[in-house]
């Protein structure tokens, strides 16, 4: 019954069934290795004009999966929203709704009347496409710590042998928020010629340093974890959820900004009107806040899927085989237009990144568009900002 | 040999003898238990005067010690002074330097020609002061977690009993910096009779939400370490290091601003110039800064200390027992001069929550004075700008 659309999503897409689809040749990644039988799970949302002109590439973040849009078919599927508007809206409006369901639909941003909407989970993913939870098709068991260490690009890569099963062969846009945009972005100087437009939101041509340090701190929290078992932990009855729950809340936190953080908790004690001197149960409800993020994301996600697609993004710098300095070069091979949001709280991927790769391709003569929308959720923004996203994509995506 | 000062450090006090005093009276907490055979680590430096009325109390920050300014006595004593710049000058100048040698000495902000300064280790502290790892009287073994949850408040009454033992009625003053300046604030209203000048640098009246959950998320780290035990890992060979890292990774991250990591650390690889696509080995800069900073701290600081100053950090509000929003009638009670200094780039300890505690103040009619200055250094300003800061306070500390 979980499922079931409630009253409250007319306007959703109804149930979704995750597809999957095996490449049939090995993937060669970046770092020199070769993946066989790479498996990728996908939705899609709308139809596919007989031109097959229409197709727009949805990307999703390190926490995501295929699900973007309308409820999942999969039983007990829980929203792999995030945020902690979300949250709430997943406990009101019915468990496995997409993560930008606001987003995909009939008259929405990504507008199903008119687009072929295709979502895969990402390379590297624990939601159905391969990733170190996988069975090594060489060895028979779970890749573990043997699953090669993977970059934007390789997803990409994996999008793109995807979309040629499909029959596919151009995107008219490629859309993503945080790592997602990454991937958006890939896309413009990776397949310049195959795509017509670039959506990256809250995204960044590359993590600033303070950021590659968050990630290194969660990756950290996740491997100092004796459960962790040097990622080899399938199988054995344990896995690092301690280590990943410290890891979620590091997360979350950098996703929030403090002012969100402010007005969802304050100081507000969760005992009537006193502290109780207690030194490890919660006490202010921020911090069971937190305990119930942690413990709600270990169940679902893989603690090694998140070690590599924590890796990749702090990785990625479009400028990398640049140099420092040389974005405006990287920049020079995109083709499509590309629209730039940003959100003015959002200190993990603040607006002066996407300011600068907006300034690089405006100096290359491209086509750009860049808004800062002022919203105070922080990173979170791109998946709570729905109703002022939408003019500006819908806007964008006109021909 | 590591006590010997090198040529650099002229102006320095030279070797300072930590020295211990044992309460004859139990202490009364906060939580209503009562804390027996409190010994108390504190240096003092300058001289007091026969009026004993020059007598300055200076409260250390969380992971301080009494070893403020000078150079230890205790044989392969590290120096306790955090921060990026701190660490370069602990290399350079020698080990063993205190947290505050730039603000305390002759001519320096806290002049020891004119000052007798008095630093304690607080209580709860693993540097001396009775705390988690110490012995319990009345079990014989070391306290863990039975060590009872203590408040700023605690503190301020251990400084107060250290005073009375040693002679000292009242302060001229009492200063510190973060969780320092927050028993300075203490003292303003638990003792407005005894001190007639306050300075709360990068410090707080409560600290605000996202650092409450930034502390959480350290504490979380330590706890969630198996070598942790509840607590009670003293003797038996195991202590929560990982753990421990990776409450320190968290914590100083949040004492950096993102300028300052951007500026040290860029996004500069290890490697020559390229990934090497390492799962788990640092390959940017600042990863392996991380793991550096969080490998020192371990080996000099105790978990439990941790957990509770955390604690008691996050407790701290100086409103409490006010109520919400009733800041105003907390400081009717300050007697003292205060002064307030904040960094611009503080985003721990922000300058709006000092300018909000300064309006109170002024609203209260009490004397209160309020700086920010602008430096790039984050939290971490209150040790490394040291040459503005000391103008700010000597004149502060003219009669």
């Amino acid at each position: 019954m979980t499922a079931s659309p409630p009253e409250a999503a007319l306007g959703s897409l109804g149930i979704i069934h995750t597809q999957f689809l095996k490449l049939p040749r090995p993937l060669l990644l970046d770092c020199g290795r070769e993946l066989p039988q790479v498996r990728i799970a996908y939705e899609t949302y709308g139809r596919l004009s007989p031109a097959r002109d229409n197709v727009i590439l949805v990307c999703h973040a390190l926490s995501g999966d295929a699900h973007a849009a309308g409820y999942s078919a999969a039983p007990n599927a829980g929203s792999t929203r995030d945020g902690f508007r979300a949250e709430e809206r997943d406990t009101e409006q019915g468990r496995g709704l997409g993560w930008w369901d606001g987003m995909i639909g009939q008259g929405k941003a990504f507008d199903t009347d008119r687009f072929f909407i295709i979502s895969p989970n990402l390379l590297g993913g624990c939601r159905g496409t391969t990733g170190p939870s996988s069975r090594n098709p060489v060895t028979g068991r779970p890749y573990g710590s043997d699953f090669p260490v993977i970059t934007v690009a390789d997803m990409v890569k994996a999008q793109r042998a995807l979309l040629d099963e499909l029959g596919i062969t151009r995107l008219f846009a490629v859309a993503g928020g945080s790592l997602g945009g990454m991937q958006a972005l890939e896309w413009a100087v990776q397949r310049p010629d195959q795509v017509d437009v670039v959506i990256a939101i809250a995204s960044t041509h590359a993590l600033h340093p303070q950021g590659v340090a968050w990630n290194a701190i969660a990756r950290n929290a996740i491997t100092a974890d004796p459960d962790w078992q040097d990622g080899d932990y399938y199988g054995t009855g344990r896995a690092p959820i301690a280590g990943m729950g410290v890891a979620r809340m590091v997360g979350h936190i950098t996703y929030l900004s403090a002012t969100s953080v402010r007005n969802k908790f304050g100081r507000r004690l969760r005992a009537a009107d006193d502290i109780r001197y207690e030194l490890t149960t919660p006490e202010f409800e921020v911090e069971s806040y937190l305990r119930h993020q942690a413990s709600t994301f270990v169940k679902r996600f893989d603690a090694n899927t998140y070690l590599y697609t924590s890796r990749a993004l702090s990785y990625f710098d479009l400028a990398r085989q640049y140099g420092a300095g040389q974005l405006s070069r990287a920049v020079n091979a995109v083709s499509a237009r590309t629209l730039l949001i940003s959100f003015s709280s959002d200190w993990l991927y603040p607006p002066e990144g996407s300011a600068e790769l907006a300034d690089a391709l405006r100096a290359a003569g491209k086509d750009v568009e860049f808004h800062v929308i002022d919203a105070p959720y922080g990173h979170d923004c791109f998946l709570l900002e729905e109703a002022r996203q939408t003019p500006l994509i819908r806007a964008f995506l006109e021909p």
